[in-house]
């Protein structure tokens, strides 16, 4: 299922858009070449925007630096943050397809047990064309995977499952570790090629990794705002799990399945485990709140639109992680500006009449 | 970690029994004696008790045929199924040793995807001596496996884990499929080795097969009533489904962890789908109440003991699935009778005065 075969119509090639964030010359996009030649990409450029990225020939693409990103949202850029991955959400927004892949620019094709080069955009897109079942587990994973299926005892209502709007994608080599387990740690590597999709279930919580990741645009794409990050301000590396959190309890409330497993990616090298603990050790504290609140946040029948999701989402943020330190006002303010921004460049700014407070700039 | 190697000093040797339901000679147990034989074994006959089940050399065994299981239980034996693999609980209730391993007799030793003999029972031992995380999903699967961790943004508090009171391990071959897949897909054969092993997140049902089932007595034993089936009574084939869903719920409210994947066993013979067909319809059909009853199902924060947790969860069983079907009733004061003889058989009849009914017979 996750072999390397390039079709000779890639799937979805004029519906889907591969971000990627980065600060240097796209070399690996080389590797990719094969899978990835047929699908537009937009390049988020991050740091000095002065600076050129070089983008290997033939590849269709569009790139963003930061004096783009100012010119397009003007005072609504302050919620794309800068000098950090984070601001990859950027391009989802800009993106007019109904699903994104996104990845980083140090990940590498990874082989599958038999040696066999992974297609891993093929696995992404289906994951995300066949449904989710978060509602009862499957005990042989997938169901709807080839020589697999429900197993007696699974309620035939349920075999219908749901739409799905994430698929997150593993990593093999360097694990996606937080830096004490980076410091405690540095020489483990992943070797254990797990063969297996599944939905998270509902109600359940995950760390969302933004390495190798895929989603369906119109039923989630709001959600997946980044948050503020890297320059200015007090963390980073939490941009991908805040979306996760955020993400996860809004699919839980609109019906709609996350999964995770294949595919891999080969993630080929470590950051600095000493910078990432500067970057994290706020999160990691801070975690410990934002935890049980995201396990407990329920959001009102009302919200049948991820914009409305997301915002009140903000409202219980500012409202109650507010408390936990002043970072999560501005970061509630930035949730509600990305929603304005969103709807601006996305047309659907019919719908913002959901927003409460009106710009929050 | 699943490999064939057999330890000099088997794991557990004497805290663990082995119990088989089986209508036949034991001859499958030739292919297991490199890892059973060190164990005790607990063989429930069902069926006609003067047939003689041969039992190969070597073995160390107690067999119980239903003119035992009446000699003991007397009028609670009533509790136990006759003509139904479910008959296999009175092992469980009888062994004195902390963990229990229960296997089908057609199930066959599986070889890794390097060829090598999965020691199944090694397996299970590991999966409930470590931790389960059932609070937060991690991505990399169990991460107290060699080679694996928490992943970035799991939460730290959460990083100890909570006891593992059941391992639920899977099939190659024949895949444990109700009849209606089984008809409709008489040829599929489960051919895929999913190395992996993981918790069922709490809050999470799940269908539990008792082909290949490992749990720890002395934390979640009286939860695994396998419910009155077969002979006499309208359904089978959701006894093991039963225990199940009962002992989910109570491992959530209890805070224990459910794991499920590894190990395989080889799974040989599919069974007579019309056969099952006519056990399963009812269940098929009553599953669509039941499921939703044990999804919303609450106890109390007084019941501190699996004991107190069942009871009270037979009377909600005999106050709402009573209305579905006059079976539930009768299963319910079954539950009931199942614990009184669970605590006079263990000396835990103490315990018994939670009991609000007394005797159901």
């Amino acid at each position: 299922m996750s072999g390397a075969a390039v079709n000779p119509t890639p799937i979805l090639k004029d519906e889907l858009d591969i971000v990627i964030p980065t600060i240097r010359n796209l070399d690996f996009l080389e590797m990719w070449r094969p899978f990835f030649q047929p699908y537009h990409l937009i390049i988020v450029q991050d740091g000095d925007p002065s600076k050129t990225i070089k983008v290997p020939e033939g590849f269709d693409y569009e790139l963003y630096n930061r004096n783009d990103i100012n010119r397009i949202l003007g005072p609504k850029a302050s919620c794309i943050s800068f000098k950090d991955s984070a601001c990859r959400c950027f391009g989802y927004m800009v993106s007019k397809k109904k699903y994104v892949y996104t990845i980083d620019d140090d990940c590498f094709v990874a082989k599958d047990p038999s040696g066999k080069d992974i297609n891993a955009l093929e696995q992404h897109i289906k994951n995300l064309l066949c449904p989710s079942t978060p509602f009862f587990f499957n005990t042989l994973y997938d169901p709807y995977r080839e020589g697999a299926d429900f197993v007696r005892g699974y309620p035939f209502s349920l075999r219908e499952g749901v739409p799905t709007a994430v698929s997150h994608g593993l990593w093999l080599n360097i694990p996606d570790y937080d830096a004490p387990t980076q410091l405690v740690k540095p020489l483990e590597r992943n070797t254990r090629f797990v063969d297996a999709v599944m939905t998270i279930p509902k109600g359940t919580l995950f760390p969302m990794c933004g390495m190798n990741l895929a989603f369906n645009r119109e039923l989630i794409g709001p959600a997946m705002y980044f948050g503020l990050m890297g320059d200015g301000q007090p963390i980073g590396r939490y941009d991908d799990m805040w979306a996760g959190w955020c993400t996860k309890v809004i699919c839980d409330h609109l019906g709609l399945g996350v999964k995770t497993g294949l595919p891999y990616i080969f993630h080929s090298k470590a950051s600095n485990p000493f910078v990432n603990l500067k970057k994290e050790y706020k999160g990691i504290y801070w975690q410990e709140e934002l935890i049980p609140f995201f396990q407990s946040v329920s959001l009102p029948k009302e919200c049948i639109t991820v914009q409305k999701c997301y915002v009140e989402l903000a409202k219980q943020v500012k409202a109650k992680l507010g408390k936990v330190d002043e970072y999560f006002v501005k970061l509630a303010d930035a949730m509600e500006t990305w929603i304005e921004a969103w709807d601006e460049l996305n047309g659907t700014g019919a719908k913002s009449d959901a927003l409460p407070n009106g710009p929050a700039n």
